[in-house]
């Protein structure tokens, strides 16, 4: 600061749902959310990353008439918020530039040697994850993101650019340093070059995609970040599905001593507000130029502090408990899936089986019952209470439902090919799957794959069977925790004093896939808690065998669980998309080969083999 | 050289195929083609990038104990050439390296902040697409590879650190230096470093997977590293199929002054060997330590000459023709993926159709006839000819063949439930599906799918009907390449006096679904020229709208073949692998959302857009 009166600042966060590729929507999601910060006094409003495309974009970032028509979408914004009567208010959106063949090439990026086919080259131009600060109707600062994140689910290396500039604007005297998701979490990155350069606010536009517990990382991160910067972090995540992704929002304010100032409600769009008042003996004097990597530069919008207004407290929301949280990210990832595909309603076999009862509930959640159509698909092998439970289930939830018997089908194909055993077994599989999508085409339905992780991990479906689907909502939900959810949902409807939406037999119950005369799943699996721990070691810690026997597994349960994983990966390969809750889901979060010979050998070999 | 007298080497070039985590198998592949090349008096021998763990090993890079054994493998190669006898040739092969923790961190790598879940963080040690040389029974020299592509169907970035080393080896007083596949593709890279450090030979082991036409663009990069590394570049490509990529060898030795010395033969394992004679006034003066961002270091095994021999002439194998090229790389894509899955045969559907009749061809010159297992499955809206042709291309190939009508089946279903329309179309398909999705469980077949890359791009197939299976041979060929391939491979037979394996009334009869009465495809689509010239602009170069009517397209198919094409992409998801074969495939080439909203738009909105 200049003088060294105190100044304040009413932030907003924006944490809203964007969809993908729908520029003009998006756009139009920003005046609004802008006009109701603007009613409340917001000066400063940040959106989520990548605010206009939508994020992940993926291979459309390398499209150059997807990249021009962003940046034309950005410039047409910040005539429209003026025009809107709003260009009084600091509006930070992300987007995605194209700066025509400028910026560094990092070391992985392809090379731009003649001999390279051009059009399989996304080095023409230089796309750029970016942010833009408008203001008065123009574009007044625009940040290129410095940390492309290439692990997990991310393909960042992949389209992006990174950035080497540092803009600082001052708004109402205070200096607002801009950063990009991925910047947060590097110690010694833009933090720390905000921090040798002076600034009050830090915004931080995110697309972080939820995961269980990691609510539980954001706020200490932020804290070190704040602290390495001397300034307030304004962290906004967006909120909303994309494909396999669900964002939860979580938005939080943290200021430079640590304290938590706010934090806003999981998996809803929401403005969170904070008032900040900005302590000018607290901040380091201001520098610019080259810091680092960096070069810091400094936009001066407007030196007088905003009119002094009294400052009202910020909500912090606490985050959800695991059960619920997870229940709130299954119902988001399939509504917006389905509304942003704009599919008018969703079918699926009702088996009377906790998978398709569970996946019932949650449509009904995600799109209310009348959008939701079961179908009963009794077998000769189906006991009485698979009819009863499903019967129980679709009158619970008020969904429709009918019923179709397989034995027809499934005798004519015996009559005309002789299948046993497995072939057999599928057949059955197989005839449900292609009933289910004869009536997703004859109703323009979307069919829901009911399979869960656990299934999925060891190829437990029938391709083309119970896998068959356009999306699969309970994918990367293991076993034991279809259960545990199943559970807390009904425990819900009795806090609230309705009908427990999933039939207590359902949950009970041993799981059979019954396909054969008293065929239960533990004939050919271990128990779900011994599975759903090896899964957990194997898939998602990617441990090798030695160290899942150091973790204390049964030798000969991780031998059968390895090779029914390593096994299945051709089925996993062809599986409808479903909803990333785990640190890694089957998808692009993990990415092995179908043709793998590679098979973890007892620890005697690895013991060699780790000298 | 110190002494001024010529100097000879005989260097091998072994483009082997090897197999994706078959550490032990592709080692014993080593030792099997250094022994030829010991027993041919070569010196120097080259195998593939990666040879060790197979290329692309994708996740298993990140998997520490597949890393640790990588490294195993290595150690235990070196020693197994020795006591093979063959300690006296050098050997340079691909490896997967895990420098615990070491190396710099490239800035999209993922940071090492404690709040990264570890189990997440790929960054536990640091894995390194390396290079080693083996003299011995020691292993002599490691290089890491400097430029790691994230383009196209790569993903190094994501899996590994770049080197900032360059070894250079004297062997029989000749200075060898190591690079790895991408090094070769940027100019002042690697190569530039060699050309001031000083070197007699550059080898380059190599994973380049086959394009059409790619090896236009080979030599005359070779030519200009070698020239620019002022150095002999020995390239050798591995051969082969992994899943959707096929390598097709095309090994090639280069002199300084970008004379082509020798070139091996494409898609066959091949030891391709060249003898060079060194003049040392030729070669600048030898310098090591730190030139520009890598380190030079030099190690003497040896300083006298090789004893002198006789050069003999290589051989220099002309690159296929276009026609003869595709097949052989749909050819050995197939076979690779059926024979590294274990898998002893393949059923599929013979409709009468040429693409049905061409996947019979490949599978057929893939595996033998004895392994190939064909079934017509007519409906009642099958014409004479389906059958007649089917049966036709069933006795030209001398495949196993059988009939299953599926009218009982449909039907069967048709009593059941109501369908029309589309919904009764695909359901004749889903029967077909799962009839041989039946015959493959019972059996132990693997169903080929018959989709061509026209039908998968505008989603002019069934899922789980005709698009079900676990390999699609030709998902990378476009209609109209498949008829000429088709052509090519009669052609072929006749010129060798032997059978038209495909029936020329399937190739010349105007392409239909037969789901319908009297249905043909051009009821739906374009012209399929037209449609694949679209395709082929829209798909493979990613062009926009603006560009694509630019190119002459005719605005209303253009309009209706992007409609189709983002609107299959939900189908595109759960297809079965395919070998690529053109610039950019379906599948891991080119990564969409599935929600995606994003629309070409006419060129009036771009137009502005591009301001």
């Amino acid at each position: 600061m200049n003088d060294q009166q105190p100044v304040q600042l009413r932030v907003g966060l924006a944490q809203v749902d964007t969809t993908v590729g729908d520029l003009s929507g998006n756009a139009d999601l920003v005046r609004t959310w802008t006009a109701k910060a603007a009613e409340d006094g917001v000066h400063l409003v940040v959106f989520p990353e990548m605010t206009l495309t939508g994020y992940p974009a993926e291979d459309l970032v390398l499209r150059e008439s997807f990249a021009h028509a962003s940046e034309h979408a950005l410039v047409d914004l910040a005539t429209r918020l003026a025009d809107d009567g709003l260009g009084e208010v600091a509006v930070v959106v992300g987007y995605l530039a194209h700066t025509e063949g400028s910026g560094p090439a990092p070391v992985d990026q392809p090379p731009t040697d003649d001999d390279r086919p051009g059009d399989a080259n996304p080095r023409r131009g230089a796309p750029r994850n970016a942010a833009a600060l408008l203001y008065g109707g123009e574009v007044v600062a625009r940040y290129y993101k410095r940390h492309l994140p290439n692990y997990g689910v991310f393909d960042e290396a992949r389209y992006f650019v990174p950035g080497t500039e540092m803009p600082i604007v001052r708004l109402h005297g205070v200096d607002v340093a801009l950063t990009v998701c991925e910047d947060l979490w590097v110690e010694g990155g833009p933090c720390g070059v905000i921090g040798q350069a002076g600034a009050d606010v830090v915004v931080s536009p995110n697309a972080s995609p939820y995961e269980r517990a990691k609510d539980d990382l954001r706020l200490p991160l932020v804290r070190r970040r704040a602290e390495e910067a001397r300034a307030t972090v304004v962290y906004c995540n967006q909120v909303g599905g994309q494909d396999e992704l669900v964002f939860d929002g979580d938005s939080l304010v943290v200021n430079a001593a640590g304290e938590l100032l706010a934090r806003a409600p999981q998996f809803v769009e929401h403005l969170l507000t904070v008032d900040l008042t900005i302590d000018p003996s607290s901040v380091p004097e201001r520098t610019d130029g080259r810091i680092g990597p960096m070069t810091v530069t400094r936009h001066l919008l407007s030196e007088e502090p905003a009119p002094a207004f009294e400052p009202r407290p910020s909500t912090i929301v606490a985050p959800l408990d695991d059960c619920e949280e997870v229940w709130r990210a299954l119902v988001l990832g399939l509504r917006d899936f389905i509304d942003k595909n704009g599919i008018p309603s969703v079918v699926l076999g009702l088996s009377g089986g906790i998978d398709s009862a569970l996946v019932a509930a949650l449509a009904v959640d995600a799109l209310g019952a009348d959008r939701v159509y079961g179908v009963g698909l009794p077998s000769k092998w189906s006991r009485a209470h698979s009819l009863s439970d499903a019967e129980d289930s679709a009158e619970r939830l008020g969904l429709h439902y009918s019923v179709v018997p397989i034995a027809p089908m499934v005798e004519a194909y015996e009559k005309s090919v002789e299948l046993s055993g497995t072939a057999a077994e599928n057949l059955q599989a197989r005839v449900r799957g292609t009933l289910l999508m004869g009536l997703s085409n004859q109703h323009g339905h979307l069919l829901l794959a009911t399979s869960n992780k656990s299934e999925v991990a060891v190829g437990y479906s029938t391709l083309y069977g119970d896998a068959a689907g356009g999306f699969a909502p309970i994918k990367d939900v293991p076993k034991t925790l279809v259960w545990a959810i199943a559970r807390w949902r009904n425990e819900e409807a009795r806090r609230h004093g309705g009908t427990e939406p999933i039939p207590q037999n359902s949950i009970d119950k041993p799981p059979s896939a019954e396909l054969a005369p008293g065929q239960q799943d533990s004939d050919s699996l271990p128990s779900y808690e011994e599975l759903d721990a090896v899964i957990a070691d194997y898939v998602d810690r990617d441990l090798g065998m030695a160290q899942l026997l150091e973790r204390g597994h049964d030798p000969e349960v991780v031998a059968k669980v390895l090779r029914l994983v390593d096994m299945a990966e051709f089925k996993r390969r062809q599986s409808a998309p479903g909803t990333k809750i785990s640190l890694k889901a089957f998808g692009r979060d993990r990415r092995l080969p179908i043709t793998n010979r590679w098979r973890e050998t007892p620890p005697t070999v690895l013991e060699g083999a780790a000298q």
